[in-house]
């Protein structure tokens, strides 16, 4: 299958990475497709640059926005929160339409310091601003909740834990739910809560995350819901 | 040890019943007394009025918030979000201080349907408004996040989950730690996050908590935190 990644970070390289690895035909895409190459370090998280990663990574073509995005025909959205709804711009409408957009960002603002505010959060989610805006695409947020390692390989951690699906299609859900179980996810450990409204909680969760984070010292952990036997 | 819980509610009823049964001496108190004796009819969980119940835990006495904060040595503030404040008012800020006060509260707006919304949350937590207007109380955030069932009983469920503490004040967190433990939690089970500010992740996990009651059609499961091994 064709994917599109759009953002080139941690989370769209450690996706990328992972779908290519599986035999998937991948394009990640970037606002500045100079400006990516034209970066020579590493990353806040150790990463080598696009340049260094795309060597390493040679069956992932490296694409703007709008490339990526005509590119995929499915879309995976692993910008920061704030370049999300830009990124979906530059992509263009009609490169969304009708498409599966499994979307994994965060609307964390750090801009204030440690810990990050939500600059949506509550009464609405960026899912939904996403789905609104773009009526016609079928948003699945997913895997937003948890470390970029363990989205891919969630065999990381001693047991099994919980990954949630949050959007208003079931038949895209059952899509990503593939995805998610190419990636090692078990099926039982993968939740649908409903439509995309329910995507406020998985977002809402970050807040604990980032804490939690601070608490253990390693972001290598995960969530999961343990309910009383019926 | 004396325990005064302000709220009758679900919440208020299964932490005295079960201080009471391990041999405290439980006050638990209620905005108007009279009116809480007059009702005849089991709430919307199902439980019996607060006369009915106080005959099933007679070592249980029945108090205004004012004799309920008095009689405390320590205190569990178990009412819904929007009675937190006049509560603790009603309390009077002489029987707050120098004690510790559990928060098992959370900011749920109920009055425009379900799912609820949080009327405080992102940049504050109620247990921060707590502490702000009581600055010589010890608050400790503690419980908010599961169902009052589990959080008397964690062995409810099939494995171990975890319980977070929220507060400034190390000492009172390790009385509560011994208190939790005494209701049933492992040590190890225990996560103290930090100060009180990180109250605002354990509130924030309530829209996810709310949701996941639906997905489930039980509110008896908690959260687990899965770490990756070192």
């Amino acid at each position: 299958m064709k994917f599109g990644i759009l953002g080139t970070g941690v989370v769209g390289q450690t996706i990328a990475e992972k779908l290519s690895q599986l035999g998937h035909m991948v394009m990640i895409g970037t606002r500045d497709k100079q400006a990516a190459l034209a970066k020579s370090s590493k990353d806040n998280f150790g990463r080598p640059p696009v340049s260094e990663w795309l060597k390493n990574n040679s069956k992932v073509q490296l694409g703007t926005f709008t490339e990526a995005a005509e590119f995929g025909e499915l879309l995976v959205i692993a910008t920061n929160g704030f370049g999300t709804m830009p990124a979906l711009e530059a992509a263009g409408k009609n490169n969304l339409s009708r498409k599966i957009i499994i979307d994994i960002s965060n609307p964390l603002d750090f801009s204030k310091g440690m810990p990050p505010t939500l600059f949506i959060s509550n009464t609405d989610s960026l899912a939904e601003q996403i789905q609104r805006t773009y009526p016609e695409a079928k948003v699945v947020k997913a895997l937003n909740t948890m470390n970029a390692f363990v989205m891919t390989n969630p065999k990381l951690l001693p047991e099994s834990t919980n990954v949630f699906l949050n959007g208003n299609d079931s038949e895209a859900k059952n899509e990503v739910k593939k995805i998610l179980m190419s990636f090692g996810w078990s099926e039982q450990d993968i939740i649908d809560m409903g439509d995309i409204s329910t995507a406020r909680g998985t977002e809402q969760i970050l807040p604990i995350w980032v804490r939690l984070w601070g608490t253990f010292q390693t972001p290598i952990f995960n969530f999961k819901i343990v309910i009383a036997k019926s």
